[in-house]
């Protein structure tokens, strides 16, 4: 029957075909002109037929195809044109209903209740002149970041999201359903702004597992190490406000810092980090409010603070009295060497330190989960910040990610990633040596290198001939304060296979080397 | 074999006691004195053994029980003095040197290699005079929310938490494990900061289905409404701008307003709205940036706007050309009369009007889902934003979302909340008019009933009466732009049964009745 049949009904006309192809329905307002071919009901497989009735009808009185008081065709009617049982029509009519677009007056017909408005308005604002200066600086340095936009596939040296190998799905999945059965409907519920207790606890004692004196201080779960930032600076600084930073560091970090309006203080690193010296001179020259540090694996240097350095500069903050907030990035992706407490730990029992941490890098960046660890009256204000922000971190995604930590996972993907990540790393240090025209190579493991360029010439430049070959990195200068440095590139190998950075970095050192 | 036993290996004592009971293990510093019980170690059940000998070495490593270049009981003697397998030491001490806290000399035996530091360090630092204007402002705004702490069990008129009968985890169970299967470990990955791209697309259809011209506009997905409003804010307005409102309004939108430090200017609103005319005044006295109006179920009075005054101020607010930014909280939530398009459909093809959504209330709002649609160009500045708060949202979030309503639950969902609402909602109105002596009631549906006492007293003091009774609510001054109007109160049925309304409204009239 796979022919067009047209009838007519109570001032309607439908034209329908057989069931599951598509039916159009024609609605007649003069009794000779077909005025309006108005939609088209293909019933889909999964969803109720009484739900794709009502939907579709809803649509026609949205859209002011079906005006105010306009008549419905009967229950009985619509149902032997759309060929489903009376019972499906009349329980979409009682939806329609329920949801006030139809009132159903009994033993006479449903009729249309929803006023159309008309969709004419035009009203037009400008809101490329309405944009705030942090939006302007936002998008900015977006732009900035993105010179190149990921139109095809490429050798991407840019990306820092772990290795697909790395996911244990089957983990989550089973770290779900636990949390499920144990948890029930709380995990959907609102929570506390602070987080999920049994995760900050949890956490607390990881922090203590690196040497960190928990007492006196807090936890509050944040949305990543960005958000975990953001509010720490709106907790302590003002717009206006110095705020001290290694000399490059990471860009995100710098990008939340220019649009929180603070003036970003750079102290140049040496091999082995910050330059104490001008560290103590920049403290003592301006008013600073922190000092944001990566001492582990450095963004984008990739260096790590050796533990002297970290007790040397601590000190160094210390004496100025200006808070450390210190960003602990990565601190896990170890490949060699003792393990170094973090400055946290060098602090004691002092509240000066405010630790950032995250487990994005090892586990998955996909469910948005991090921590700020600070002194208690801190503790309080960051919470009010934090809830006025999105009132708390997804309790599913800290239940998920609790109950994964507690059956001891973080322990396996942290030696995957370093079996994976360490191979690469020392590959792509000997590849770089090899193909790159370079003055300088930094990084002591984590998931890239840097590299300074002995050719004074645009990293850009050579960034966007690369891409032409199929080859994309960051430029190092996005991670100066100044923008400047501009021979320098991060290498990140986090998710290119060792074939592919061979590959890669001889089509940059060619790139370079014909510049 | 419930005794104790002491044994003697390479300068170390070791009291232990059966194994899943509880082991001590006692270093011996000088021959004769045993210097310290430094640490307990009870196998717990679930976590790999060789991980728990690992954690509690680290522990004893880190806390400075074990200093630098101390030798470790040889793999052998810990092992049988633990009554475990020798490989199960030998993986636990691999695992010490892969995390860099031990080295092992090959047949001689492992060294500590992690240097203690010292924590003796207490640098104090006095927070509270370091906290920003922000934090103050965030801190007093939870603090007047929260005078009275939940310590005991009450009747809470006070939470906008859905009844837990509300909530579907066999439908999340199955959304979750079905996007899992569909998504992979993409789900746990980074993603855009606009949002996941099939909820985007389903969320456009949604709004369309609202009579909302989605053309040239955009959806970005945040962490519910209160960060989409945070960032509508930051991206078009600077600190000291004039934004409008409903006076009184929705109360973490008012604390949101005054954190990006805001003039709010607010208008009171009558029985049907907003007034008008002092809405045109308002307009033009003001420099206004954006005016902030909550249409359906307004939040604390609970009215809905009906669609002529919709259209009026619509009208009003583009004469002045000033953007509406509209809060389409609970609009799901009607039990009778019409279904009315929200503003944002009133102005069609027109880009004046940003609207925030969210499911929080009708699905779970412990999944931190919701989403602003606006107008294109200010999509690219809005994403820009998102992207430096905190990368973007839970992506196994949104996708479990999507899921969850691409099967269709949705429309469930509301018709269970709108059942056990509704029942709520008429005997709270009849169980206010009874108990409580008031000059006005308001609230057309939704989770609450807006109240104002005949009686000139303040709420906060009926509340700490009530709370002695084990009754709490919120008093309405913390809607109010000026916190005035102290003898209001929002009283919210959304998670209280029938008996316990009656019981605590009662309970309120008696107090009001008796200051």
């Amino acid at each position: 029957m796979n022919h067009f049949v047209v009838k007519y009904y109570y001032g309607w006309f439908f034209i329908f075909c057989p069931h599951n192809v598509k039916i159009n329905i024609v609605k007649i307002c003069t009794k000779d002109k077909v005025m309006q071919v108005f939609n088209e009901l293909s019933f889909e497989d999964g969803l109720p037929i009484p739900l794709q009735i009502k939907n579709h009808i809803k649509k026609l009185i949205v859209g002011g195809m079906l005006r105010k008081d306009e008549k419905l065709p009967s229950t009985r009617e619509l149902s032997s044109m759309l060929d489903v049982s009376r019972n499906s029509v009349l329980k979409a009519y009682e939806e329609l209903a329920d949801d006030g677009y139809v009132r159903i007056e009994h033993n006479v017909g449903a009729y249309v209740l929803y006023i159309h408005v008309n969709t004419e308005e035009n009203w037009e604002l400008s809101w490329e002149e309405r944009l705030s200066q942090s939006a302007h600086i936002a998008d900015q340095l977006d732009l900035i970041k993105n010179t190149v936009r990921l139109e095809k596939k490429v050798i991407n040296f840019r990306g820092l999201a772990p290795d697909k190998e790395i996911f244990d799905i089957e983990g989550v999945k089973r770290a779900f359903l636990n949390i499920i059965s144990k948890e029930g409907y709380n995990v959907l519920n609102y929570g506390y702004a602070k987080g999920y207790k049994p995760l900050i606890d949890y956490l607390k004692s990881y922090m203590r597992g690196k040497g960190i004196d928990t007492e006196g201080k807090d936890i509050v779960i944040t949305n990543g190490f960005t958000e975990g930032f953001g509010i720490v600076l709106s907790t302590i600084c003002e717009e206006g406000d110095s705020i001290l930073c290694e000399n490059p560091t990471h860009n995100t970090a710098l990008k939340i810092m220019k649009m929180h309006k603070l003036n970003v203080v750079g102290v140049d690193i040496e091999a082995n980090g910050i330059d104490t010296f001008k560290l103590g001179e920049a403290l003592k020259k301006n008013n600073i409010k922190a000092g944001y540090l990566v001492p582990s694996y450095h963004n984008p240097t990739g260096t790590v603070m050796p533990l002297e350095k970290r007790v040397e500069i601590y000190k160094t903050f210390k004496e100025h009295n200006v808070p450390i907030i210190e960003d602990g990035f990565s601190e896990e992706l170890r490949y060699s060497g003792a393990h170094i407490p973090p400055i946290a730990a060098i602090s004691g029992k002092g509240n000066g330190v405010i630790y950032i941490g995250s487990f994005s890098k090892i586990l998955f960046p996909g469910i948005r989960v991090g921590w700020v660890l600070a002194d208690k009256r801190l503790m309080t204000s960051l919470e009010s910040i934090k809830k006025s922000s999105n009132i708390h971190t997804s309790f599913l995604d800290q239940a998920i990610l609790y109950e994964y930590l507690l059956e001891g996972n973080l322990d396996k993907c942290i030696k995957k990633s370093r079996r994976i990540y360490k191979e690469r790393y020392s590959f792509a240090l000997e590849c770089a040596r090899r193909y790159i025209p370079y003055e300088e190579i930094t990084g002591d493991g984590g998931m890239y290198i840097f590299l300074k360029l002995s050719k004074h010439i645009d990293c850009h430049r050579v960034l966007a001939e690369c891409y032409e070959r199929g080859v994309i990195f960051t430029p190092g200068d996005i991670f100066y304060v100044e923008g400047d440095n501009h021979n320098t590139m991060r290498l990140s190998f986090a998710n290119v296979d060792l074939q592919d950075i061979e590959k890669g970095f001889s089509i940059i050192g060619e790139v370079v080397n014909n510049i």
